[in-house]
Parts: C-alpha cells; sequence; structure tokens
C-alpha cells in the first residue's frame, strides 16, 4: 500500500553511489540506526516500523519510467543510470522487535551489505522507522498516562499527509491504543476502527433531538452520541430523556463524548445526570486537545472517563515531533570506522544490545557490546533478513502489541511514571576500548 | 503521485453520510477551513496544498475494489455501500491563493456542496492544506531570518512518512526556499535539487584527501565537499591544497560543507583558509540542526555561510508542528450555522477576507466580512471550482512563489522581523451582529 519509490531518497545518495560504482566500492559495510539522546519528556522510547521497512528492502527496485527519468534529468552518467536497473537489496537486516524498549546509543537496527546498497537504503529507512518509532513512543506515554482507560486515535486529519496518519494508526495501536478512526488503517492493517459523529451533523439539524434519534436508527451499533455542540449538560439531559424511548426501538446507547471545556467537570456532572436517570452502563468517551499531560491528570481526578480520543498530539507527536536519531557506518571492508564530528562522535564496529532483568521481571540494565562479544543477558537485535531475504515470519500486529505492552510493564516503577530516571545503559569496556583505540590511531596516522 | 483513496478518512464521515443518506439531507452545506489562533512563534501564517486538494476533489471516487472491502466490514448497510459508487465531487470550491499570508479566523478554504460531500472531503481536506500550510509558515520564518541567503531542505528522513518529505519540499519552495535534496520532489514537481556527500562516504575511504578527489573527478558539477567528519579547519586545509589540483583536472569547487560545532565560528576559520588560498569562490554552506532562530542567530553574527540545509525543524515543523484548524459548517440549506462549544465558538455564515494595503505596498489590515457585504479591499478567496470543475487555471509552483515573495514582502516590518505583533485582521459588524442573533435565538428557541 505504501509508495516504496527509489526515488524517495535524497540526491547525495545517487551521487556516492556513482563514485562507489566507479571505484568498485562494494566491499560489505555495517550501519547502524539509533538515537544520539533522549529529548526531553522522554524516560525510554519503543521501536516500531520493521515491517514497512522491510517490505521496502524486500521491494527496493527502480521501475522503468524512473530509469528513463533519471536520464533524462543529466544528473547522472547514462551508464551509471543503466546500471541502476540491477539495484536491489542483498544484504542482511537485524533489528529489534517492533514494541520494544530501547534506549540512546543502542542500536535498533543493523544493516549489513555492499556499501553502495547500505548507503542507497538510508534515506527511507530512516523515514520509516524514525516517524512510528516517534509515535509507539508518543503513544506509550499516553497509554501508561491512563491505566485501565481506552484511547483511541483520531488525529489523521493533521498528521503530516495520509501516509503518516496511516502508520500513525499502526504504531498507537502497538503501542497499546484500541484503536483508530481512520477507515484506511483498519484496511491496511487491521487496526481496529471506532467512530462517533461531528459538530457539523448535529449543527445540520434544526435540533440536537431528531439528530441523536436519527443517528441512533441508522447506526444503532456501538451508538456514540456527542453532546457539547451547544451546552454538555444540556445534551446529557437530552441523552438521559431519549435513552428510554431508544430501547422501545431496540437501541441502548453505548457512550457520550464531551470535547470541550473543563473536562474533567463536565464528565463528572454528566456521569451524575446519567446515572440518576438509570443509565450506569453508558460510557462517557472524551476528546479534545488531550495529551500524556492532560490524560494523567484527568485519571489523576478521577474524572469519569472510559474512552479518551486523542488527535493531534499522537499523531503528529506535538511535543517530540522529531528524535535525534542517526544512521551511521560503523564498519566498512572489515574495519571498524568512527565518525569524530563535534558533539557527534559515534560508538564505532557492530554492535548487539543485551537486557537483563531483575527477577521480578523489572529491566534491570541494557548493555551495548560488540557482536563478537560474549552473550551478557537477552539479546535486543535478532535477524530479520540475510541475503535479501526474511529468515523470519515477522510478528503480527497482535503480537507486536503483546510483545510491547510486557516490554511496558518490565519499565522500573519511575519510567512506568512518566518521571524522569537515569537511562539504565552501558557501554561495554571492550567497545570504549575500541574507540580509544581508533581516537590514538586517528591522532598519531601512520604512513 | 499522491494516495487518494477515499479511505483515507475517519469512520464517522461515512457514519454520518449514511444517516445523511437515510434522511435525503443533500441540500448545499458551505464549510469553511480556518485557523482558530497563532501559535507561539507565529505572527502569520502561509496557505499552501491547493494544487493537492484540487487534485483530491476531481478524482474523487470510490474503486470497486475499495466498496467490495467496505461491504466486507459489515460497517454499513449493504445499500448505502451501493450508493457509495456514485460519490464525486459535485461541489465549489473557494481558495485562497499558495503562498498567501494569512491570519487566525480568515477562511482559508470555502467547501459549498451537497451536505454529505462537503462532509466527506473533511479529513483528506484538512491533512493536505493543513501540513503544507504548517510547513509553508515555517519555513516563510526561516526565508525571512536569513536574507539573501539560499536555503535548501535537507529533512526527508525525518519528516512523517514519504508523503510529508514531498510535500514538504514543495511548500518550502514555495515559502522562498531554493530547492530540496529529495529527488522524488524534483520530479513529481519540478522543485530543484542539491546534493553534497554523507560522512559515511568519506569514514569509507582511508583518507579524506581520496575521498574528496574521487567525488570531485566523479561527479564534478556544483561540487560541494563536506569537510567536518574529522576535523574542520583540517579539511578546510585540505581543500585548499587540492583546489589547484583539480583545476588541473578541469573541475572547480563550489562549496564546503560544514556539519557539526559552533558554525559561526567554524564558518569564519574556513572563510579566512580559503580567502588565505585564494579560493574567494569557494562557497560555504553549514547543516545540522538548524532553525529560524539559529539562523537568525547566524546572519545577525555576519558568519560568512552562503547556503543553509534545514533538516527536521522543516520538515516536521518541529517548533508548530499543528496548527489549531477547523474546518466547520457555516451554512446549511441556505440557513447559517454556528457551533457554541466552550472555547470552539466559530463566526457563522459564507465570508470574504478582504485586504487593504499602505500607499507604500504595506499590508495595513484584513476584514472578515460575510460574503454578501460589499467589498473592502483586495478579496483573498477566489473561485477555484464549480459544480466540481476547475474554473480557473492554477498558479504554476513558479508563480505561487513569486506571489509568496510579494506576500512576505508586503508584511509590516515587525512581522518581518519575526516579533510578535497584533494581528491586523478585523470581523465586520455586520458578522458580528449574526453572530449575535443567533445566540440570542438559541437562547429562546421559538417553539
Amino acid at each position: 500500500m505504501l509508495d516504496h519509490s527509489l526515488l524517495l531518497t535524497d540526491l547525495y545518495q545517487l551521487s556516492m553511489m556513482e563514485v562507489y560504482a566507479r571505484h568498485r566500492m562494494r566491499q560489505p559495510a555495517v550501519f547502524e540506526l539509533f538515537v544520539r539522546k533522549l529529548p526531553a519528556r522522554r524516560g525510554f522510547l519503543m521501536m516500531a516500523g520493521l515491517e514497512q521497512l522491510v517490505d521496502f528492502l524486500e521491494g527496493m527496485q527502480y521501475s522503468p519510467e524512473e530509469l528513463d527519468w533519471l536520464r533524462s534529468t543529466d544528473l547522472f552518467s547514462p551508464d551509471f543510470v543503466d546500471s541502476l536497473a540491477d539495484v536491489r537489496f542483498t544484504g542482511d537486516l537485524d533489528s529489534m522487535a517492533e514494541g520494544s524498549v530501547f534506549f540512546p546509543d543502542e542500536p535498533l537496527i543493523r544493516i549489513t551489505a555492499p556499501l553502495p546498497e547500505a548507503q542507497l537504503v538510508e534515506s527511507r529507512l530512516i523515514n520509516l522507522i524514525h516517524y512510528q518509532t516517534v509515535i509507539a513512543s508518543t503513544a506509550a506515554r499516553m497509554v501508561l498516562a491512563a491505566p485501565g482507560r481506552s484511547l483511541v486515535d483520531f488525529g489523521f486529519r493533521r498528521a503530516h499527509g495520509a501516509e503518516a496518519g496511516l502508520l500513525a494508526a499502526r504504531a498507537a495501536y502497538i503501542a497499546g491504543f484500541a484503536g483508530t478512526a481512520t477507515l484506511a488503517a483498519n484496511r491496511a492493517y487491521g487496526v481496529p476502527v471506532f467512530g462517533t459523529m461531528a459538530h457539523s451533523y448535529i449543527q445540520a439539524h434544526d435540533d440536537e433531538t431528531t439528530a441523536f434519534e436519527r443517528f441512533a436508527l441508522a447506526r444503532p451499533k456501538d451508538l456514540t452520541l456527542l453532546i457539547d455542540t451547544y451546552d454538555t449538560e444540556a445534551g446529557a439531559r437530552l441523552v438521559a430523556r431519549l435513552a428510554p424511548r431508544l430501547v422501545t426501538a431496540g437501541v441502548s446507547i453505548a457512550a457520550v463524548r464531551l470535547d470541550s471545556g473543563d473536562l474533567a467537570m463536565h464528565a463528572q456532572n454528566v456521569r451524575s445526570i446519567l446515572d440518576a436517570a438509570g443509565l450506569r452502563n453508558i460510557r462517557i468517551m472524551a476528546s479534545g486537545g488531550l495529551d500524556d499531560l492532560s490524560l494523567q491528570s484527568l485519571v489523576g481526578q478521577q474524572a469519569p472517563i472510559d474512552w479518551f480520543g486523542v488527535g493531534t498530539s499522537l499523531t503528529t507527536a506535538s511535543d517530540v515531533p522529531a528524535l535525534d536519531c542517526a544512521y551511521k557506518l560503523q564498519e566498512y571492508a572489515g574495519r571498524p570506522r568512527r565518525k569524530l564530528s563535534e558533539g557527534k562522535a559515534t560508538w564505532p564496529g557492530r554492535k548487539q544490545v543485551w537486557r537483563r532483568f531483575h527477577l521480578d521481571g523489572t529491566l534491570s540494565r541494557d548493555t551495548v557490546r560488540l557482536a563478537d562479544e560474549a552473550p551478557s543477558g537477552q539479546p535486543q537485535l535478532h535477524p530479520v533478513m540475510r541475503s535479501g531475504r526474511r529468515v523470519t515470519k515477522l510478528p503480527s500486529l497482535a503480537e507486536a502489541r503483546a510483545h510491547a505492552a510486557d516490554c511496558l510493564a518490565s519499565l522500573p516503577e519511575p519510567l512506568r511514571r512518566l518521571e524522569a530516571f537515569d537511562v539504565p545503559v552501558e557501554i561495554s569496556p571492550a567497545l570504549r576500548g575500541l574507540a580509544a583505540r581508533m581516537d590514538q590511531e586517528r591522532r598519531t596516522p601512520s604512513a
């Protein structure tokens, strides 16, 4: 369903490939994707987007039309464009599982492939993994902020384009959302879909009663009525009067939705009105500018809200719309490589992340080690592709969601409470040693 | 090129349509898209995305496969799904021009269509216009922050998905960027494309000299060398030594790029090194975590930087990734409508925005009036579609970019300096009167 055109990349990827082609630089390169540091207000991150990455890598190929267009641009030599017809991904992919919690300096993806391929995949690889990871990390905070409540993604309209809206629904579901309002996400990924009604629907009728009745009779299943178009409490009283009439018609109201004002106060009032009318089964849904902090506050105030619709703050991850992540060359032609740019130095070599747990199942500590060091806990990077082919069945979305729930459950309490916390990651002595040796060699270059 | 599937929408749009179908509610509805209030750090906004909206509306149709899928979900009655085969957009679209500057409370889009159509288009309409408007508004600030310098979009990898990366390049170009690194944006929209090289390219070679020479000989056009992989000033000295040798081979170095550390200081050092070597023609490009504030600061320090590459802060609009915009029903069946929800009340009726200028061409004041009030300056909403068909040729991207430049030039100085400023918008007395009458009628409902 996604457009994986190989032109969705930076010009420089092809420029570099042209040089590599001319000098036959096709030896194996190891690139790793990692996050340099946590943004403010994030104690952990959650990996997502692997399935889309594998789809991209498996189908990676220039179409004849794309090659014709590349020829027409005069950006590259004709011979080089001809050679692009043979481009495929023939390398290895190791990755954390979707739904895995991770921390800075930990590689979440490792690509091992001939240099030109490993370089060419960079732009779309980051584009796919970064966004879903941003969303899953944001959604996970919301899930932790509202234990026992159900969250639904309402944010397609303000997501950054259609692909973002679609992938946000998927990533949020992995992180523990109950579902989405976006129909296409139900079709593409099987994410459960939910819907209510808009204020315009109410306004298009001369009165709320007619609007509610018509909706109830035409769409009786999971019936949720929006009651704040004119006056929230008046809307609740109308629902109380309407409910017995609808029962006669065989329709029961599942929920009411509030979308404005002081949600805790209105929810309390609405709950009282409904309870007084014997309508304890009608659930309350709230929406309207919610984020992790307002969810935490509403839950802390014991607002009687059962469902939350979350839009913009989820699909744009408006408090942290981007992560400081990088896809860096760690080894080429069997030699570790290290970038030294100020403030951007990387840990060299191919690495593995090991996770250890306390006896009660709580995460104790991660260690980043060179891949050839001895095991030290549970490995976090797993083989996914070898020589361009899948070597494992990817978990279903439901399995990824269950894994995410396990990971969230294993977090130390301060992280689960969304409080600041020291990141429990250590760098192995062997890895520190390699980095120091490489710095030393660069300072005293041999002839 | 974009995927405009009509399933890229919220479930509730179809739920409401099912009710409208049952009750034959097909009278003309007027919806307007507007921004409720400016976010912090924005004195004005810039409209973009119209071309993609028109493409979507013109091609709006369910495919047989989509209808089969809808039937399979059991979310809707079979009759209703059958009726969706006939869905087209048959209405009118009025819009501000792409590149237009606008302010809160001003409708930038008006849809007039049978209610079900006007409702159905909501989700994707907002999705398309909101994102490009977010990006154009962000990019316009950067353009104003760096007068006389050239800006290039480097942000595909961190954009929220592929569509976002593509549309960001387009919207930034309208706002005044010189171009993008994203190849597909060159193909799709003709946005000029630029590229340099990555640190991994340098690292894959045993030394910088070989890396630079190989690139220069294989890719001599607009040659830009990345000099900060190990040590920026050492990189500049290497360039100074290399340049005469390359001239012998017929290659001249167009620019060097810095991507880390204190960019003002390094740019000064690099400029001195290059000038001392008689290489005054080599331009300096800077990148790495730049945003409008750092651009303003670098320009204020007179850093000798000619080109800026801007990534994440542009394509995710990381300081303001979303606008508080709404697409609201303003009139149905000939009667104005008004939503009263707390903090979310709207100006009712169909409206026009009129702009007046001082004698020197500077924007003086906008007035939002009912569409049937007398003209009062330059109208900002123009007819784009009538009865589902384009009635005007949309401006080319170059024309939209020129219009954006004119609009930026017309801004009052405090807005051009990116300082806070009172929004120069007034609401006409007639519009205030209509809203007051509608509130009054609601408080004293007739039988």
